[in-house]
């Protein structure tokens, strides 16, 4: 088949492509997305793509369920939820047919997602390829539904948080795609956000493990189980703009090179709990009770005996709420502190790490709540108001322990 | 088991409720309809609930899709107006829940509805019970979508047209539901559109034949399809108002009457055409290409040699042109045109019918351009400006003549 496609230099190849809802979030910007799929389908290439929901949609779905009810069954929300992706998957299979592109769209549960059943952040356990194969086969573009699967007493579900993204790499893993391309509103993975560091640098590209610490650490560019699964099923993921042509960001399996840093992330949405009084027996409880729903909680101390205090994300608190819940713990919980972290690889035996960074915080008059040094990462618990200016202070650090 | 709902006078039975878009269309008519489903299901009776999109949703769907496409592909469509049956579910059970009132909602391939491929117009083949019958056993209400379905290749369709009320009925039938209750805005059938002839009596029930003729001459109350099928499975239907809690008209098997009216419609989308040449032959084959379509060419003349006219309903639009283009045949489309129709039972036989209907319309200056007596009914072609004043001025007739 190589012959047909040597105009271009390239081999005819499988393609995943993810686009984010901001990326389809009105008509001019579906046009965009689906004249450069086009093109790409000229080009050669077998095009499976999947899509969000376009802009606010699930916001404004939540928010009339919440008109409803103040917890709506989750079951119930998976079926509403899943709604939205519907949408865009039509509407963007119009906007390519509409170009004199053959293309069809597939919800979840018609490709065949198959997931376990836990509603509103279920797990992928296989994926079907027969129908997209024989759908590419027949010269089409394949439009499949982000975020939202099938169990298998037939019952929609949906994966939470990121979830198109692992939809993304899961179907890259099954169809043993080239390549999947992850297109965002930033050209790849920088050194630190380039909306807060101006002088962050665009990584070509950066290891499963690296990005994963990032990933755990704040950055938003790509979620925590879609990099899990890429490094486990060996996906080679790319991250780059729906907005231009710039080359982006290769997530793939490098050697660990000698001790350096990678980049430097936040999470401005930490949670900080203290629990003034706690039993050993019951810190333990409660850490095995979050472990099980795959949160750990960061930096977390014991100032003074029967106390304990720890940071989470903020996504995740209604996990931790429950969870005081079922101990009868009463908890502080602090919302104006965030953890900025510096990621990389055997940071340990970089000398002076720490201090240069401990002192350049003193020297701007940040106060450091609580710190963690690791082989892969510091991480620095600050106030909430300060850690676009702390980034801009640690990023020099980062980039002089560069390679 | 009746004994244990003595108290209440009635049995337990299994009533198939369906909703239209209006009766959903925001909060708080949502949980008055829920208010009325626990209520019902409280009296001891299983409930399976029908829902259109709630309100405009569907008609927004549309004009996102037109945006993009002028002739969208058919099965996307589907997928995309699927989605507004898939909210309104969710909400409807997020709304009985909040009551506590156990409920679950059902997509129309999750069912098993199961419909041929015309996609935007497709059949019911069959209908699967066995999920349904599992969940009324758990004393749960069981909330489908209406509209859709699903071709044994997992591709989904529309039902086209009062699709819901269709589903609402092939449920029933399958079910062996005791009844089948359509909730509308009016409070059931009547002998004229009481918002346009003041003086219209509510009929306590008509027959189907009756029903099918006014639903086929633009009564809007209920679908032909619908109909139908409640005639072919014997599904004994009501027809009452969401708003309020008077009697209801039953549609079900009537012995014919002696020749007697039953009531007056009009369909004010008609659309006349005239085309000045065609051969015989020609004029064979586009009525068999639309009676293929189930569309039936209404006051159909030939006025002169090679000259055809006839009305068809403003939704029919489309194929009388695909089948005008196919033949290559010019026509005149004239849009100013009104059918006004007397339905009955042996039309023929009332003695002065027509004459008081012609010398009526003649009295107040309306104009007719073409009309038709039959059994079953009596219409006329009329100025679409002069519609409403002719069903005024006819009604007094019906009445004269009704039993």
């Amino acid at each position: 088949m190589n012959g047909t496609y040597a105009e271009s230099g390239e081999s005819m190849s499988l393609i995943v492509q993810k686009f984010g809802g901001s990326s389809v979030r009105d008509i001019q910007r579906l046009f965009h997305v689906a004249q450069r799929i086009r093109r790409d389908q000229q080009q050669g290439h077998q095009i499976v793509v999947v899509v969000s929901a376009q802009g606010k949609t699930t916001d404004g779905l939540i928010e009339k369920a919440l008109e409803i009810c103040e917890s709506p069954s989750k079951r119930e929300m998976d079926m509403l939820l899943s709604t939205g992706e519907l949408m865009s998957i039509s509407l963007l299979a119009m906007a390519l047919q509409q170009l004199g592109c053959p293309a069809v769209s597939l919800a979840g549960w018609q490709v065949g997602i198959h997931t376990d059943g836990s509603h509103q952040n279920a797990r992928i356990l296989r994926v079907d390829t027969r129908k997209i194969h024989q759908l590419l086969d027949e010269g089409k573009v394949v439009i499949v539904a982000g975020f939202q699967g099938v169990t298998e007493n037939g019952e929609i579900t949906t994966l939470g948080r990121g979830g198109s993204d692992t939809t993304a790499v899961a179907l890259a893993a099954a169809l043993k795609a080239d390549r999947c391309q992850i297109f965002t509103d930033v050209e790849g993975v920088y050194t630190a956000d380039p909306r807060i560091v101006e002088e962050a640098v665009k990584l070509q590209e950066i290891s499963y493990q690296d990005m994963l610490e990032m990933a755990a650490m704040g950055a938003k560019v790509l979620h925590y189980r879609s990099v899990e699964l890429a490094k486990q099923e060996q996906v080679c993921l790319e991250v780059l703009s729906s907005l231009n042509e710039a080359p982006g960001t290769l997530v793939r399996s490098l050697r660990d090179s000698s001790p350096s840093l990678r980049g430097l992330t936040a999470d401005q949405t930490t949670l900080y709990y203290v629990i003034p009084h706690i039993t050993l027996e019951d810190a333990g409880r409660l850490m095995t009770d979050l472990y099980r729903q795959e949160i750990r909680p960061d930096l977390a101390e014991q100032p003074a005996a029967g106390q304990l205090c720890f940071a989470i994300s903020s996504h995740q608190r209604s996990a931790v709420t429950e969870g005081l819940k079922r101990l009868r713990l009463g908890a502080l919980l602090d919302e104006n502190y965030a953890k900025v972290t510096i990621v990389g690889n055997g940071l340990t035996a970089i000398p002076q790490l720490k201090q240069e960074c401990d002192s350049a915080l003193q020297e701007a008059e940040i106060p450091c709540r609580s710190s963690w040094l690791g082989e892969r990462r510091l991480s620095f618990l600050l106030p909430r108001n300060q850690a676009q200016k702390a980034m801009q202070i640690l990023h020099p650090i980062v980039l002089r322990h560069r390679t």
